[in-house]
């Protein structure tokens, strides 16, 4: 495999993809915050299934954490990370610094309605002005022909498409699978805060969200299953539950029954915050 | 003369611009609301003068007025615009209706912090959010090599410097001088409400800013040479004033007499609101 050539700066970043393009080669893009995992892996192989050049990024985005969040602790091992990319087969690692992509007085804020309503905004109020701001600025600033996002962050995949469209921003948006453990549980660089006795009980969380699920596609009443999948992952060890809630896989409107549904949920371990979410089969 | 291109969708924009800048040719933009009058005309002079090919959009864009603005009867007149067109030489008129640039569901919002504090947004709070997110999309849509905006709109110039260099968008923002009838009134689609009489009253407006300039670069007070200002101008027959401020010509902070500085106003005459501004020149 040949080293991804790894550069920091914007102006290196977009003369490179450029150089691409015009040799007409289609450029796919996987914007990461490092500490990559199968799940992020996964993602480059689709990249490259899509496009003949693959640009990953790498960039623990300070705007979209919370002052009380985990920005400081977040995982953070380049080398490790940069080893993956190579055997993985992504060319290119885009590893700016802070200052590079928010350089002093920078002032601006990209805000998306619509499927960021509710769920993680409930609890993480600026978190998706945050990513869509970010997401903007790497796509203006590589110009990709495609990207890809994971499954597991399913409503950060929803704001990512509401965004392009918004903006015009020319790029593809694919959504990949979540990749899972034997067991169920979602990849996320967040795992690596939990013990062997937490990693049990967080496994819980994907096999309470299928059972749920598949009793909304049988006709149980949401709010009767939701809360007793709350309840569920209480008893199984969860400090809390934010939210279980059922949505419309294409808008996160409130999920009506004749559509296709996501069921999503976020419940905290100890200090240690998971997400997941699964299919909802219409009937 | 030859006659513009006139398109209406952002697909048939970007064929044409990506047409001419694969062609080797540069592209400037000049972002209009139409009601072209020589104030415009001399923006596409400047584009001509830095570009092979200079598109001009006209799109009266609703996000920018509030409710209680004039949105409804900005002035409208298409075909006059695009005889002026051709006439100044532009190669192509981007006319997108509404929908095409908000269709169904649109749900982003763009902020820009830093110059876009106080002055205008004062008095109209969402105006600069409105302006911000047309012109992003804008330059996504059709990602020009440069754009050339009017000094008249001062704070807005600033606010679209700060926008593109935040969201890294690779456009060159040209700054021109304000075009003024022989009076020294600045042109304005807005001067097509006032009567003969306000016109006189108008053209004060831009005499007072400079006469107040001048005694600011001789060291005269701020606040005191400003409230002379404000006072002149009721008395001259303005309805009210918003504001005449003195702020630092790059950034819009608070003026500091060894930075180069810009005094700006904005006032009214009966229902219409105009605005203006002047360098002040450092002693």
């Amino acid at each position: 495999m040949n080293e991804p050539i790894v550069v920091d700066s914007v102006t290196a970043l977009r003369t490179q993809v450029r150089d691409w393009r015009q040799a007409g080669l289609r450029v796919a893009m996987v914007p990461t915050m490092g500490a990559l995992h199968d799940g992020h892996i996964s993602l480059v192989r689709i990249a490259l299934e899509r496009a003949e050049r693959c640009v990953v990024s790498i960039f623990v985005n300070p705007t979209q954490f919370a002052p009380t969040e985990d920005l400081d602790k977040y995982p953070r091992q380049l080398a490790r990370d940069l080893d993956r990319l190579r055997d993985a087969g992504a060319h290119l690692a885009f590893t700016p610094g802070v200052t590079e992509m928010y350089p002093a007085g920078f002032a601006t804020k990209i805000s998306v309605g619509g499927p960021s309503g509710g769920l993680e905004t409930d609890f993480r109020p600026s978190f998706f002005d945050g990513v869509a701001t970010v997401v903007a600025k790497l796509f203006v600033q590589a110009a990709p022909d495609c990207a890809v996002f994971g499954e597991k962050d399913y409503q950060q995949l929803c704001v990512v498409r509401q965004l392009c469209r918004d903006l015009d921003l020319p790029v593809e948006i694919i959504g990949a699978p979540t990749v899972r453990d034997a067991h169920g549980l979602a990849m996320s660089s967040r795992n690596a805060y939990l013990g062997e006795a937490e990693l049990e009980i967080a496994r819980k969380l994907n096999a309470v969200l299928r059972q749920t699920a598949a009793r909304l596609a049988a006709g149980a009443d949401e709010t009767g299953v939701t809360s007793a999948a709350m309840e569920a992952l209480v008893q199984a060890g969860f400090r809390k539950v934010d939210y279980i809630a059922a949505r419309e896989a294409a808008t996160l409107a409130p999920w009506r029954r004749d559509r296709d549904g996501r069921l999503l949920a976020a419940a905290w371990l100890g200090t240690t915050r998971l997400i997941d979410n699964v299919e909802i089969r219409s009937a």
